[in-house]
């Protein structure tokens, strides 16, 4: 509940619109968190920090899960799960029949309230078909939040003209995510290109030397263009959750 | 030289107040780059990324850093160094009289215009003292760059209560860079407390299995709070570049 | 068999209570070791640093793990095997049974002593839900080696009010296990809070550049609080087992 | 200031036995902590967590350490500089000439208090001549932080009778210091035979594979003895921390 | 066929013990190698370097395992392939009834030669019961190699006693293999005791912060004693090969 | 299509040997890539740097590997599909009958057009049998991209015989690729014996602390012979690609 | 000596224009090897791999470079000398008066016979100014070697145009050195856009997660384009070698 | 004092020869060893493991490794100090004048007693000039521990003819050390060409890829010869006492 929603609901008790007893209910969830034995939800996330908590799917179980979604729908709140599994999904299905799954994305999404999309765009560039489950997770993660967003994929610099061939596109967005396996150099270039903030994502798409992703990492902390800054292995959702920081400033 | 610049210069043709040859003299710095044998100055890098290039210090030797600086002095750019020595200090004062020297933040500064300072403001958080060098390196960007900052030091969660204490100023800012070594939990703190993008720096500050700052790198990008991107160690100047992308959005 | 119950049985036989080949039966478990062929039980265990022997199950068949505990209760010791699985309790259950088998946890126990708990508490306290596996094993192992101890999850540092929320129960602690994986930034804000030992566990909760819990075990060695040592990546046993030591300081 | 410290200090305000004025000026140091502009000195350390706050000399110019122990001495504290050099100790001596300086710790300590020592013992047992600095260091933070200690040196596992020579001193300890470099064995083999809580401390003597130290260190990690918990490589002062922790539990 | 075979096998053409079409036959093994096509079976390995090849079984098919299996056992040659497991053996048991397979050492033997053991002894140390696969496997080689082998296994310095007990057994032999996972200590201990070589062989056994037998190979490469060479992690072959080739000097 | 193609199309149209609309469609090839919206398709790649795209199919789904196979088939291009399995080729032989897969090497290959072999050949030399993989993706490659090539496999140093004995051969290639796992010594010897540029590939042949590959990759890095260039771990496929370019120098 | 040096010695002495013994004293150089004492001088490498030895300087003593140095001049070989200082030169010297230093190189050449220049050209393309010492001394290499090779600097990503501006004569070459510190894009942008062979070397330019090239070194390895195959960090030497070896092909 | 000269002193007390004070004296070295406050000297070492202690001189003081020596001294020992400095040296030449220095080995020696040379022979064979300080520290403790040795150099595989030729020299060895940097490919060479122990050097020559040591380690811990066994980076010491301890095998 953010403030604009409880503004909204301390003036229907002010003006008789609803009983004190639901208006205490629904203030339920401004307490700080909701202790679930095996987790304690962060209820005044979104007021701290702008939206509500992401549960991370990864180490649970499916039963945690559901339960974690039944609370937050029980508040009103739209659920964003990633990491998430078809085992998960179908123990969320039992709680909120509206759930959606992206198997590629790996995220289970409930949109109990209307997202107003932003007035700026994410756009969210890869270098391969190989990087798609990243740009998926992102992508999902940026709507959920509440942005516009496009996706420009297999743009990889060893056919460079791809990419100078979206550039226009890329140019228009307020912030880039640019997500790239490999040698990553697709941030460099594209850094070198436009004048906009860049969230770098590398992926773990490699073998041998690559070392899971690590290679992709280094190189993109090590860009000799300015503007990237760069989040963990395969972290769609980080990069997303930055990058929609920073389109929805104003 | 920026698009309202080239603006103003060819207005300047059209109604004589120039001469042609004065006019085609400063049009030089349009040549995509100037080419220095041992360098090739980026030209049209303000018109396509919104700054002017930035000169990397270390490697280069003194008399290389003064050619770069004498050559982007003669375009009337702004002049930034980072990772310089007093030895290259001196050299470029001989080209430039009005060069500043900050020992601690290594960088050399050359204002030949007047630097407009947005309305927004980047907050710089460091953890300890031993980091005030990378500090220093983040704010000389940030101002080069035309961007408000305030710097708040010593404020590591070995004692929490003086980040508590500075946390209003913080959630002023319109972006945060955190500088933090050792295992570098500052910045998921704040990430936890605010609700701006933040962008991290990992210092080299630590021994033994800090490994030059890896230790604290990786505790960084494996952040459990969201809304935090990380650039390469020590890096107080690619933590600015973003930042001032990031504040200077419209 | 502790000096404790070596004098009691002494007196036995002084006082004609037992015969002397049951004492000399008895007395088999002072011998230094048990030499089962694959393994030699380590008998003076007990007198020699304080507990009997605990059982890593990890890289041996359940045959042999059901062997070495039979031997263990033909001796009336109580039984903690870690790193155990299912095939493994099914053998043991064959030779005792009151095993338990606690599956989140991986533990076998085998109580065929009364346990009388410390006046003293280990507090367990961990970042988040994934992470309960090790709190689990610590809280199994604290409990074996006769300790009070108290679980406090999820209370990583993205929504730190959770932690002051349980401060209270967290000092009266006499040592606290510190349990958390990514950036484990949770043992530094505790350290910073608290007067007493704590030890921390990393986990391997996370992934790409976490290394499988490098990140976090090389973030807990470099905290900038003081007060903490750390023990091996999910060794929730090894910490209990150190806090034991601690906790029942005389 | 601690609690006892308080409490006579508002016991002379009640009896008249200082002026209001006074007594005023030692609360000064109440204040959670003192901005120095460059550092936040943690007034409030010493309440919290049991001691005041220890300076890091590593990264900190001559003249910062000088205020800080200027800034603790004026509020009667007992200071303790670590990673100090000579330059330091010079400085701090024209602020506090009863600053001492060992050499081969690299520490400066200033008693402006008397220290009680505790009624339990700190062991520090050290592998090699060459683990020397670390004991120093251990030792000297122990002295500063109110505990007996002895030192027992160069017994590492070569010659292991060296050892056995020495065990009942060691175990007379209420807990135990093992300082080691290379492949850091005395560990395991302390904690093979001793009932008391080990602090391990790895240091970087050694070459090659030993990787300054991430060797030793990955090995006391790996112990195959329980018990034992591990700092950061030649992390002297804060393996003496958490013993005195323990050693000061009541 | 060594150079005794081969003198035999002359004197027996000389002798017309043996027809010239017959010793032709035999003497084909004496060709440098037997191409294969996918392998080149180096078959005056013997006469070069004093054993026939060893079978590498890991990356290999059955099949492929199988015909080399069949080349040799046609030159009368003693099989040993490591690495193997149980398709493989199927396998060779087409081709050589009398193949014996080691499931707990992965290897296959096939002993077509009466095999003469030698004088001396190779003692096979091991830390724990987890350490046994390795040790079967050191066990198989030197015995194929034509060495009195005795192993003396869970002997880890967490109960150093156990050590000491089997010490005498140890010194008696010529060449000591030490085999142990985790920390490794007990090739230090060992070698701090005794006056013959060791070859030490560190094992995966272990988790976390062990890195699948880095630390391990690590703090055996440190070690403080003298007198210590190390074989890869898990190498149970290559310790008992060098092993073999020390054990049998004249 | 290369530029020998499209002259001949061109003077079909000329003598109307070929109608406008055919033409047209043929050309569409030319348009610099193909969306597929999971893939663009770099069409161009041919003309620009010699060869067509080749598909690496690791990550991607077998649809899109059809698919992708079926755009390149109806632009009568040869299609090379590395890192395939079996799922993929059943998918692929769907769109293109003479679809051929090599599980060894895993490859699929179609081949539209002929293939003329280069006068020169390409020698792939490998260390051991387990190696055959990497040797057959690189050979499968070098056929493809119009190769002679021969294989020259199990000539390891530990019997360097074995390649004294195919050095004639050898030295008769234009190019040579070493294919080694474990210490990969075979590039150096290779190095020091001919006077032709080798690419060598390090392969994940190996355990422990071969570390997948990593310490291969490393020694060939550091070979103290000349004329050695590196590709990543098990990467047959780029050691033929480097090697066709440099096979095929006019 | 090579073999058409040879040739022409041996009609000098069938046609008596040089005497027997001259021609033996000639002749010396032939034998595999100069034996002294402290190396080995590999005099029939020039035979077998198509240059003479080149000497690597680091670690030797500048007395030892001298005799070398005097050696291959007493044999009227040419000379490189690489890794080497101001001592050593001053050392050469003494015994070659024409002896030439590179400093920025690190190379001493000593030209006894005129190079005749390929008719192919070497390209060595740079991304930045830092990396000149590596592209000097694979210059300097190149052109002992007998290449022709252009120098193209501080092309690198950032700002990609001044690449496109000098890609024409990147593409006349036949083989093209790649030399890129940081994240190394230039190879994989440069691999994307010519159809030569590429030697890509790594240099150690950069910082913090730069490792001291290993990042840089990853990258390359793991580039997306194809026909690229990579030299140790900094190794100038080695990829003008390879380059060379590929230059000269006929 | 070994059990011979033990014996020999008790029959010169049976047959008064010697004083009972005298003897008491000389026995004084029986001790188990021998504290000196820094250190303890480990005096039964010689009739523990058969030689007396090494004093590894890096981390000690020259007044703490001249203290030492002169107690070796004074019991009749000789003194063998590795990683010994020109300071170390002028201390000891103090209590000793016949102390030698090898500055190339880093060791200092004090010959006591006479040294009978074994009569079997150790082979120090390495690859390049560069390693002969590691070729020397093996040399001079080889001599130290009675050994005969030879010293073979310069014969690393890129001239593998060089190596070729010494073969018999090394063939007549009883046991050979391998001294090679860089890839270490010499040892795998050497390994499949001879029937005798090798202990394997890495060493730190080399230099990028090279990680000091670590690549060439990892190579040679990776050999596919089988025999070969390894001591740490440029450990000389430790690899002539484990081919000490061989060579002396009866």
């Amino acid at each position: 509940m953010n403030n604009n929603e409880l503004h909204r609901l301390l003036e229907q008790v002010k003006n008789n619109d609803i009983s004190i007893e639901k208006a205490m209910s629904n203030l339920d969830t401004l307490r700080s968190f909701g202790d679930m034995d095996f987790a304690m939800i962060d209820n005044n996330r979104e007021a701290r920090v702008g939206y509500p908590e992401v549960v991370y799917g990864e180490g649970k179980t499916p039963e945690q899960v559901a339960k974690i979604s039944s609370y937050m729908c029980s508040n009103n709140q739209n659920v964003l799960i990633t990491r998430a599994n078809l085992e998960m999904y179908e123990a969320v299905k039992e709680v909120s029949s509206i759930a959606e799954f992206n198997e590629l994305a790996r995220t289970i999404t409930i949109k109990n309230k209307t997202i107003d999309l932003s007035e700026h765009t994410i756009a969210i560039v890869a270098a391969g078909t190989s990087d798609m489950p990243v740009v998926e997770e992102a992508y999902e993660t940026a709507i959920m939040l509440g942005n516009r967003a496009i996706k420009i994929v297999d743009v990889g610099v060893a056919g460079i003209h791809r990419l100078f061939n979206r550039l226009e596109e890329i140019k228009k967005a307020r912030v880039v995510i640019v997500v790239a396996g490999m040698e990553g150099a697709l941030a460099s270039v594209v850094g070198g290109l436009i004048d906009k903030p860049i969230i770098a994502v590398p992926t773990s798409v490699g073998y041998g030397a690559n070392l899971g992703g690590i290679a992709t990492l280094l190189a993109m902390l090590n860009s000799c263009s300015s503007g990237i800054s760069v989040v963990n292995i395969d972290n769609g959702f980080g990069a997303a959750y930055s990058a929609s920081m920073i389109n929805q400033l104003v």
